[in-house]
């Protein structure tokens, strides 16, 4: 009785292995600070467990878009930005529409958009893993695509599309856009300042990265107060809960705190860059996230990433991605995790 | 670009007033006891807020099976059970298949169903609010419907189906049942049993209601291996945070306390029901869950809610409901509230 295409569906899988230093997921690897941490636990007495949180958590919605530099009306808040990402493909994607994905990219987009029978058009990026964005435009066009999806900067190749792309796209096509800065806090600039301009720019950003908060779930879009409004009759009521929402509002009070681990990771990822570069045998891609993609020209990824996993490192190994045969992806984590993780490549590739 | 019928669609909806007695959500009056909330201080330093929760929470998962009597295969997590019927809702149904859901009846089933643009086939309660079960089975044979999807104890109406005829059901027609057990802890029995005989029963039961979580957003289905494995593919990675995972365990170990609340509001059900009775032109109707649903046949069920309301008691209006013209829901509240409701309740109508 379950539907064909769920049935079909290859379920979303990460290879779990015990380890000492874990860099396979794109965390941040610095927990939020002593202080926020106490605030939250002074605060909990707030916290009705027995209610329901508020249909609509006015002072979080306020502050996430004095947070995010958008207005209130156009924030929808989700469990991760991946709940949105659901709630925006069932706004826009039905059986018999289409949908544009850059390739290789997160997983999850095109996973989503075959459990609806959507039909995908992968558009490959350049050699370099630049976006190709004058074939996004023509896919786009020839099939009418409700939505294009693109993750910027782009997990797990690194590149971040320009405004003056974005730009482009939005206005040689009919399609809304929908682009994932999950990693925009470790890049240059985000593309939050476009949205005045577009009603067909939809942007996600999260708290599980830069704001080192994985495991509370939490993710935002930013888009128009129309296109808002219909996508939160989709989103379940009350999905938010209680201690979510008071981790959030603490977390945005700690910006200091949080700018300087974001500082920190980019300055490793400096450091990373070099590193990568210095060994034989590996060509890394310079990165716009808290990652770095890197190919293994002498042995197999799969390998190279069994090496490491007997040591105790854990990566990602992206080699079954489009493209990407010889690439494996490694987080940028704390300085000693990305040095022993240096010196454990060097010997095993 | 927005689907059509997410544009038709009207928004979930309710009414939100400042109250002192809040008797409008089924929510249980009472908080977990200090001492889970001390544990739950206690334990938040074994939390990473920077790493993702488990892909499968093992611990928990095993936790909930034993709690809820079933196997630890066949039990899904969400963030509340409107998450997991999201997700099993996108597994069984899709435009071209039918549902059958039994009114009047938890308002988030026809909307879900609408949102995927799937045939609804509402089959009315009898008179007296019981389960019309020969016009469900046939409407369900008729119609092929995919699934059927029953609330019981059912809301607002109170009654609850017993094992026979959720047998009857299965047995009558090649549907999958999807029960909803929300309220089942305040009822003689749940159906739980009856799970290992047939494939094509989905049981739901949340941390809601009786367990008095609400703000945590815990809820659970419990079906066979191979249905759970196809509906876990649809549901979101990651979606149930640390902070609610460690909730529940710790709830879990709460059982004794929970208990003595259920029991006292069980007490207070039958002397809501005799409070009720006592009111001259109030007709109430005998509940299995932590509510109650009352017909005023001489005033407006609508100005009986306002007058409620302006006494700063909030209760449920849920005349617009099919066959509920004249009714009114109040939940279950703290003795003190039950009996400031029903004072207010007799000047008022």
């Amino acid at each position: 009785m379950i539907r064909k295409e769920v049935e079909l569906l290859a379920p979303y899988a990460v290879k779990v292995y015990p380890c000492r230093i874990k860099l396979n997921q794109n965390e941040s690897p610095f927990e939020p600070s002593e202080d926020a941490k106490k605030e939250f636990v002074r605060r909990l007495g707030e916290i009705g467990w027995c209610r329901y949180p508020a249909l609509v958590p006015k002072s979080q919605i306020a502050k996430t878009a004095e947070f995010a530099g958008w207005i209130e009306d156009g924030v929808l808040m989700g469990n991760g930005s991946n709940e949105i990402l659901s709630s925006i493909f069932l706004g826009f994607l039905e059986r018999g529409r289409s949908v544009v994905i850059s390739q290789p990219t997160y997983t999850l987009y095109k996973i989503l958009a075959q459990t609806l029978g959507v039909t995908v058009h992968d558009v490959m990026m350049t050699q370099d893993f630049a976006f190709d964005v004058d074939r996004l435009i023509l896919t786009a066009n020839q099939s009418k695509a409700s939505l294009i999806v693109l993750c910027s900067p782009n997990n797990p190749t690194g590149a971040q599309l320009g405004a003056s792309e974005v730009q482009r796209i939005l206005e040689s096509t009919q399609s809304t856009l929908l682009l994932d800065e999950a990693y925009v806090h470790f890049a240059p600039a985000n593309m939050v300042p476009l949205l005045s301009r577009y009603e067909r720019l939809i942007i996600m950003q999260t708290f599980s990265k830069a704001i080192g908060a994985a495991g509370v779930r939490f993710g935002y879009a930013l888009c128009w107060p129309d296109v808002a409004r219909q996508i939160e009759k989709i989103m379940l009521p009350y999905h938010v809960n209680v201690f979510t929402l008071l981790a959030i509002d603490i977390l945005m009070d700690d910006r200091a705190y949080i700018q300087k681990c974001v500082e920190l990771l980019k300055s490793e990822r400096t450091r990373m860059l070099a590193g990568l570069s210095a060994i034989p045998g590996v060509r890394p891609h310079p990165s716009e996230g808290n990652y770095m993609m890197f190919e293994v020209l002498k042995r197999k990824p799969a390998d190279v990433f069994q090496s490491l996993a007997d040591r105790g490192i854990l990566i990602r190994d992206v080699s079954s991605y489009p493209m990407l045969q010889r690439a494996l992806r490694v987080t940028i984590g704390a300085p000693d995790e990305n040095r022993e993780f240096l010196w454990a490549l060097r010997e095993v590739v």
